[in-house]
């Protein structure tokens, strides 16, 4: 009984890595298809987002079940409740990855990032890949480097973020206001990519230190 | 024992209902400085999100707190597990207000909706109030015809988030580049708040069927 318990702890942790792992290529997927205007990667990470919302949700039935079944306490109580919430910041990125998509595949055959725009874009796109990566990497290890590092390139995604703002709103802006909606979107989604990754390191620091609040505090 | 447990989880949902009026008052504050530059009242919904912030987290400690004493099944625990959901879509939407707060604080002494917009906005901020205010009563209730209406009126709000972006891309916008960034974020945060709704109300469905996937599906 308890062979098996510490089994489904294990498969909860291995999913969610799969998770994990579907998000970031998701997410290289559609900052590449973004910043490239190529329209058929574009339409793949559209197509492919309902297979981590199935798995986010398989997950959730999974730890709901493992709570009924085998009432967890302490650390194994912790691993299932963050599980819960961690799967909900996966699907979530993935959602996001999937808007960077549609915004590419919606502008095209034009770019859709408008050319003052293009290296903060790249930039940004660059980040978020490397953060989905840590967080798979943070997912397996609980590295509390991974999950400082994560912190830090959010840190960086959120000053490319308002940079975004200071170019268009300068006077060397070039765009139309079609581009300024775009870049607007775009910058956005890419920022709240990093905040998601954040939160579900603070989850995996709750898993360690058992303290809710300051874990997960604003 | 059991009665104390019952005490428990009405106590949890009793929470709930408190945080969901706090976000409604907060959406209500929010949208009506945001749509008539009042900075008083947006300095003060940005002063009191934290409130929904240390609730939800508390909240939070409650129901693992429950999940590791009394170990609840069935329905009981669908009610923690829920619990554990909503809380985060309900600090979430406080975020939001705040987010809406912060522009129009950002933009005074000037107004931060362009002229052509102003009665979307107020619509968007009317339905964004009307649907935290049936949040609220759906967390006492439980009504299946409430969590339909807010169905109804975020796909209203779709609409309506969507129209903004007709009006900055259409030939009569009078707007410069900060109006369509200030319109565009705004915009987006009012959709995302009514997300978030809808996205309880699917869980307050998953108390009364027990089916997760069916009740949380994308």
């Amino acid at each position: 009984m308890r062979e098996v318990f510490q089994q489904e702890l294990t498969e909860v942790q291995e999913r969610l890595v799969r998770i994990a792992d579907l998000v970031a290529e998701s997410i290289d997927k559609a900052t590449t298809a973004f910043n490239s205007s190529d329209v058929t990667l574009a339409e793949s990470v559209i197509a492919d987002d309902h297979l981590i919302d199935e798995l986010a949700s398989s997950l959730d039935e999974l730890a709901i079940d493992i709570l009924a079944r085998q009432q967890p306490v302490a650390r194994d109580l912790r691993i299932v409740v963050s599980a819960l919430r961690i799967s909900a910041s996966l699907e979530r990125m993935g959602d996001l990855a999937e808007h960077i998509a549609q915004l590419a595949r919606t502008r095209f055959p034009e770019k859709v990032v408008p050319k003052g725009l293009r290296p903060t874009f790249q930039e940004l796109g660059r980040l978020d890949v490397e953060i989905a990566r840590k967080l798979t990497r943070l997912l397996q290890s609980e590295s509390t480097e991974l999950a400082e590092e994560i912190r830090n390139d959010d840190d960086d995604v959120d000053e490319l973020h308002l940079s975004v703002f200071d170019k268009v709103l300068g006077e060397t802006w070039k765009g139309n206001a079609g581009d300024i909606v775009d870049a607007t979107l775009a910058s956005r989604y890419h920022e709240r990519f990093a905040d998601h990754a954040v939160s579900i390191a603070k989850k995996v620091q709750y898993l360690q230190t058992g303290d809710w609040v300051v874990a997960v505090g604003h």
